[in-house]
């Protein structure tokens, strides 16, 4: 029964796990597996140090085995395997539209309340999904980052035909590229790290090198001068939005997926000239649970190939620091019940 | 037949308006009146020295009526009154996706062909779209600037309720203030004329100065903390574009009217944490204008309200002298056949 918590400082302490009885609409989950994600290593850096409370159990990327449900919840069954839609509601806003993903008082477990990277973890029932016998619960900790992938490309609404282009190739661009190809469109990918263009490459989409080649002209030359009809941008580098607004087509879409702490220069003309539009997108509803469990399920997502290490909890610490030293990994899982 | 040609250096000369008889699809037209539109402004200033072919007659802000129709004109009758749509459509490109107003290939007639500043033009005959007998030939030449207008709150996807907010207060800003006001939106203007605050007032709108009050925290007051569904940024000025993203609520749009000539600092964050919307707009489409002409015939518009001087064709040099000196002024007719 162990939990690793974020104390400050670059530094991860391997602490106990409490084992805390689920109260009304609440269930106790034994977690299989947590992956690692950007955010983590966000927190890592101390970049949320204003928002975490150390020490803070992190992680929110989850499978897990249901080990007690609270009195009232009928629609969770202990021994289910699930993962974790990592967001609690709070008091509706009418800012917020009934869009509750997003709202001015969710909370995000694992940032905001204790996360996913312990044994036992008891959580609102509502955030449960059920894995179907056939996923592994490895891949079930990948839904999560799936179930954002599929947000940002249904947000995008990408048609079966279209041209999308990816701006990244970490986990979640990696992801959208293969989610956007479920969808039917022709994927190009930018990223600059060699190994991710050729993991790309293997995954059957075209990859660019916009250090080494033109990517206006390569998505040009791609298309017989089309452009895209849908751009993700998840570099959440600053080249990122200065190549973004050259790449849509006549009303394309650019996805804005990617954290960009401080404003940057945006082109808003090609927005005027071209009609051009831009679609924030952060987290996921429901439908996107669904969703990325079906495709992984079906085998669209390739896990296996984006699942870089799997290592037990207690090398939490030596695991973010790895990931820092590696920029070819994509996703480590940290194996939470030996 | 006078006609009114832009020569450089801030210099608009009265020459002659040749009658050219109207080719097979064709139709010639005698110019009732044409508007002075911002893009002919920035034409006078030089800015658009290196598109405009000199000596160059402008404006597309027209009413007219048929003169002559060239022989396979059979939907355009001679003596109808009409507003002009000024695209002539170019060759498509699969870039354009259909969306021909916005075409790689599309010319604006008045910038890179002949304008309507002139007593007699000879333009396509499907830029035509009668005029009803109840319009005055005044109000028909705010018919383009309306048009604009409608394509704007039409894509900004305006509905019965909402809050639009509006940041610019010019002749397009008003505009898009009464078409939204028109869809059931209630209208927030920002603008820092007084004069024009006052108009803005008078037209039933809310109208705020964000050089004396806070514009968010207007907004706020004035939503009860439900921010602003739509923003239309139509100031092309940097602190519209710095306000612009603190407007919106959740999934809030942002349509982006204005021309920003260079890429300005934006606020990508917030386009990702609430998930906000930029909507690029650009001229206009054929049911724009059936939309324009239905608004202006039903006095929604109150054209008269926004006409500030109506002017023979032989003053148009002063005319556009006067508009630099009055900040107040909204919009100014050329008469071109008197
Ligand atoms: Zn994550
Ligand atoms: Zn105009």
């Amino acid at each position: 029964m162990k939990s690793a918590q974020y104390v400050g400082n670059r530094s991860i302490d391997i602490g106990d796990s409490q084992s805390i009885a689920p109260g009304p609409g609440e269930a106790r989950l034994e977690v299989a597996y947590c992956g690692i994600c950007g955010t983590d290593i966000h927190i890592f850096h101390g970049a949320m140090d204003q928002r975490v409370q150390m020490p803070q159990i992190i992680g929110h990327e989850v499978s897990a085995t249901v080990a007690e449900v609270g009195p009232d919840v009928s629609d969770v069954q202990v021994g289910q395997r699930v993962a974790v839609r990592p967001l609690k509601f709070g008091q509706p806003a009418s800012f917020d539209k009934g869009h509750a993903h997003v709202g001015k008082n969710l909370k995000f477990i694992g940032i905001d309340m204790p996360g996913g990277m312990q044994s036992s973890w008891t959580v609102p029932a509502y955030t449960l999904h059920a894995l179907p016998d056939s996923l592994s619960m490895q891949h079930g900790a990948m839904i999560e980052p799936a179930a954002v992938a599929c947000h940002d490309v249904r947000l995008g609404e990408v048609q079966s035909g279209e041209t999308c282009v990816v701006i990244g190739g970490g986990p979640i661009g990696l992801l959208i590229a293969l989610v956007a190809m479920d969808k039917g469109a022709k994927v190009i990918l930018s990223e600059v790290n060699e190994s991710r263009l050729a993991l790309a490459k293997s995954l059957g989409m075209e990859a660019v090198n916009p250090m080494q080649q033109d990517l206006v002209a390569e998505v040009s030359k791609l298309t017989d001068g089309g452009m895209a009809d849908c751009v993700f941008e998840v570099s959440g580098s600053a080249p990122g939005v200065e190549v973004m607004t050259e790449l849509p087509n006549v009303r394309g879409r650019i996805v804005m997926v990617a954290i960009h702490p401080q404003p940057k220069p945006v082109n808003l003309f090609k927005f005027f000239w071209s009609e051009i539009r831009m679609i924030g997108a952060r987290l996921y509803e429901e439908q996107d649970f669904d969703e990325a469990i079906r495709l992984a399920d079906a085998d669209k997502l390739h896990l296996d190939k984006l699942i870089t290490e799997v290592v037990p909890i207690e090398k939490t610490q030596q695991t973010f620091e790895a990931i820092d030293a590696n920029p070819d990994g994509i996703k480590y899982l940290i194996q939470c019940n030996a």
